[in-house]
């Protein structure tokens, strides 16, 4: 079976133009087939907040009505999408930028309205494993925008985190698959504030045993939960590291490696 | 061989929004392997003055600084091409959103500067016709947003006229190749104020009898000296028709036709 490397970027690395560009470079030696799923960052919110379009939270959460949907569209599909396939490109990695609604590779469903209205927001029905794979036979690298679409046509705004999850789960039917999260810092820390106090491997007992001294805590366990859902789901491993280090993170491990 | 047809919708079309749908669904019914290509619209003019971004004019043409090609970027690359897609997918017709950038489809040459900077303009080097050929293949529709990219990693404003007639002409090689230009009236007039003079059939030696006459002048020249040009180059036909009648253009004949 093939390896295949799901890769998962956040915003503040696209924000940080030097950042971005070590990254890229180091995803570029990255062997084997491989896809990269990359988060907002704050442009989105810049280009919205001089469109005049105003961002509205709701419980700390946005909503995503149609003008900050085109905003979104706009930054991730468009300017942060294209810019990363011309760099990657010029790395000799034949990029192919996508949203969900190209080649119906991610199809999803408006989230539905319960106490909350969160608007344009799609929640993932269905992966073309297909299509993907058909992509990555031809020795294309797909770069994912997070966005879905409908089957009424409609454009919607989906987190890149469960994005990368479900590719990666969908295409473990095809390939022996690594999801590998990066972040700003060096994996999972034992203490927040001491960046070389990386946990170098999680289990599920592991992880149960940090949770309950407290070590792990608050943002970090929703990423952690999904990421070993993931592992049950047939994913083969997933790592956590610093974006500068997702080269030797996956050829020779870095960062903190979650196994089942 | 298998036919193809190639077909660039201009911007009155895109800014329309019943319009835009009057033509994706008339594209829809195109029977057999289709691309389109789309060009940009007042949008991103709207956009960039809402950002403060100024619209340089040099001899009545745009200059494109790094500023503007980031809007061109978002609002073309992201905006109005995902915004197609996702209209498309909902007609059953499996689109595929790129820029000259994905998959290395289309790669330009920063224009030189001579007399004008016209900034980040690309012209077209090479058209990776198989890679283009292997989307259609697949039974994928790619619908090209009018943006190149060069070797330095650079996305560059394309002119989506002459990206039609580069892929038309390129895919040749694999196709027997239709370029249709669809625009606001229902083809070459003979009289501009009269909707019903249209020309139905174009040969080198009407042409120049029209423009000897004065019939056909000014706008219409440069567009269909490319269309010549494209039919030198081995496409077999150019319809040049109203966007609303795109699809019995294609299987019945309807706007203006030329030959060789």
């Amino acid at each position: 079976m093939q390896t295949l490397t799901v890769i998962k970027i956040g915003g503040n690395v696209i924000d940080d133009p030097a950042a971005l560009k070590r990254f890229l470079t180091a995803f570029s030696t990255i062997s084997g087939a491989k896809i990269l799923i990359h988060g907002g960052g704050k442009v989105a919110t810049q280009v919205a907040a001089k469109l005049g379009i105003e961002t509205t939270m709701v419980d700390g959460r946005r909503i995503t009505d149609q003008p900050m949907l085109d905003v979104v569209t706009m930054v991730y599909g468009g300017l942060v999408n294209k810019q990363i396939v011309a760099k990657l490109q010029a790395l000799d990695v034949d990029a192919i930028g996508l949203t969900g609604a190209d080649g119906g590779t991610v199809l999803a469903r408006k989230r539905p309205v319960k106490d909350i209205d969160y608007g344009m927001v799609g929640d993932i029905e269905e992966v073309d494993s297909g299509q993907i794979q058909f992509f990555l036979r031809q020795d294309l690298t797909p770069v994912f925008a997070p966005i879905t679409y409908s089957k009424e046509g409609d454009l919607l705004n989906t987190n890149a985190d469960t994005m990368a999850s479900a590719i990666a789960v969908d295409l473990v039917r095809h390939n022996d698959v690594t999801l590998v999260y990066c972040f700003e810092k060096k994996g999972v820390l034992k203490d927040p504030n001491d960046d070389t106090s990386v946990i170098n491997e999680l289990t599920p007992a592991l992880y149960a045993d940090y949770k309950m001294a407290g070590t792990i805590n608050k943002g970090m366990i929703p990423k952690l939960d999904n990421a070993f859902k993931a592992l049950e789901s047939g994913v083969s491993k997933v790592i956590i590291c610093h974006a500068d280090e997702v080269g030797t993170a996956v050829s020779q491990g870095a960062g903190t490696t979650l196994r089942k």
